[in-house]
């Protein structure tokens, strides 16, 4: 099995001794998360998720984590929380790395977002924005403006091997967004990647948040532009206005945008176009051995780009 | 995610409404199984096995692992039910390929197994065999006497490149075995397969044998020598008699072994060891690209081959 860590049964059964949630049922090795190795573990008390911390996490931002967790999962936002160990403590070591447990969420993700799912969605955010205000620590976004560039530095040489002119493009981008980047605008914890295989449904209904391990302090509404980034394009690249239009609005009945929001959206889905273009590009030219995850191509971010450069407010995001 | 297929929501769910199983409330790629992509899938009547049967298994053979499943867990032999779809098959179709559900079977397989785990394994293939002996489809044995060969042809010319002899060990033992193999020994429907990753204990207890892919009409004793050499070596490759024992006089308790059989025990592990050797490294020479498990290194084997080799009777396996 190609999960990036074996977990024995033993090193198992003596790692649930410090729990009070039983012994293992069952415990398979599942194909989710780019990050961690994670097991959908059984107990006598029912499913759960544990949680491997492979390298590519900083040690020190997991309590900040698994933290916000517990904070979001307190006020009822639909996240894993973290289970706490006899000894108080959510983080743990199992086969010589931090792991943790937390609860299973039900639900599964959509391959092909409809507007029920774009609006939930952006309820969903805003909730998580509203609810996540008051938790104290924080964590600087790594993947912003400064982000992008050391990135890109790592890989530029190589860019124009993937489409000719990615070079230019990219620096081009980098140098604008520097200039007009918004410095004050609403902010709070944002999840910074919420993706469709990062949030469950049953029924249209949103069950599940998943995946906090980009959490970090930023713009609300920069969360909301990666987003749509994200939910409101289809296959072909061709932005769906009205996916956009229903996750927009809902997210504006929840928390109401503010007018210097509005006017940087455009500005903002630039920049995360950037940022997941630019990461997709780092992931595709340097591939981990073992992943159970495929790096994802690059150029699907090129035609987004240049999608949000090509607009001129933001009335085409339905708002 | 790197399963061999990728099943989406809306896939998923026109499939479930050929069952009377309810809607999907969850629905993981695990890391089990080489051959297949499996799921783990929730629904409202709770955990199922969802299995993608990829190109490496025959579709052919297919009706007799999932009748031998049926068969044998009427007969309450712990192994993976097939659930019907509701016009009575249980074969059908998912992403253009051939899928199957089957029952959830708790439990954790040991990475380390002990001498409970070898007897309970012991009485598991007993029972196996005993209630397998009336299934009245068969299936030959293409991993036997002349399938080895087969195999070994295709990898002849590299397998010097793994350890220098190889290909002079696996010619003459291939030779020697064509001329010993025995012929007439009690015979019927065996696992050929039974590693300690497709048995499932908790608290010792035998709780379930999976992956039937292999199995086959052949002679049951050779079922056993192949337990033998999956479960009674250690990890320095060295052979524990005190487990081979415990396997051996629980299988013979269950289902007494005739006096044939034991004396053909040696030349039926040489072979079991030779049929590992050759698929191994058959697998190490020609990674499946997206895999979820990586080959295992065929060297164990030479050693477990060079064990048999050595050995004058079967007293050694304890009995």
């Amino acid at each position: 099995m190609a999960v990036y860590t074996e977990i024995s049964d033993s090193q198992l059964a003596e790692f649930l001794q410090d729990y009070e949630i039983g012994t293992a049922v069952s415990c398979k090795g599942i194909a989710e998360g780019v990050e961690n190795s994670n097991f959908l573990l059984f107990t006598e008390r029912g499913p759960y998720i544990l949680t491997l911390y492979e390298k590519r996490v900083a040690l020190g931002d997991l309590p900040f984590f698994l933290g916000l967790m517990e904070h979001l999962a307190a006020k009822n936002v639909p996240c894993p929380t973290p289970i706490h160990g006899l000894d108080g403590n959510v983080l743990r070591s199992l086969c010589g790395k931090p792991a943790a447990i937390t609860s299973f969420l039900s639900g599964v993700s959509p391959t092909s977002p409809n507007l029920s799912h774009c609006k939930n969605v952006g309820l969903g955010l805003a909730d998580l924005h509203i609810n996540g205000s008051n938790y104290s620590a924080r964590r600087k976004n790594s993947l912003s403006r400064d982000g992008w560039e050391k990135l890109f530095l790592l890989v530029e040489d190589k860019a124009d091997h993937i489409t000719p002119g990615l070079t230019k493009l990219i620096r081009s981008e980098i140098d604008y967004l520097k200039e007009f980047w918004p410095d004050d605008l609403p902010k709070g914890v944002i999840h910074a990647d919420l993706f469709p295989d990062n949030v469950f449904f049953k029924d249209n209904q949103l069950t599940g948040l998943i995946d906090f391990y980009f959490a970090c302090n930023d713009f609300f509404a920069y969360d909301l532009a990666i987003c749509l980034n994200a939910w409101c394009f289809e296959s072909d690249f061709s932005f769906n206005r009205h996916k956009a239009k229903s996750m927009t609005l809902a997210y504006n009945n929840r928390r109401p945008l503010t007018p210097s929001e509005l006017s940087a959206l455009p500005m903002l889905a630039r920049g995360a176009a950037l940022r997941f273009l630019t990461t997709r590009l780092f992931d595709w030219l340097n591939v981990v051995e073992g992943a159970l995850v495929k790096p994802k191509d690059p150029i699907e971010y090129v035609h987004k780009l240049r999608f949000h450069q090509s607009i001129k407010n933001a009335s085409i995001y339905g708002i």
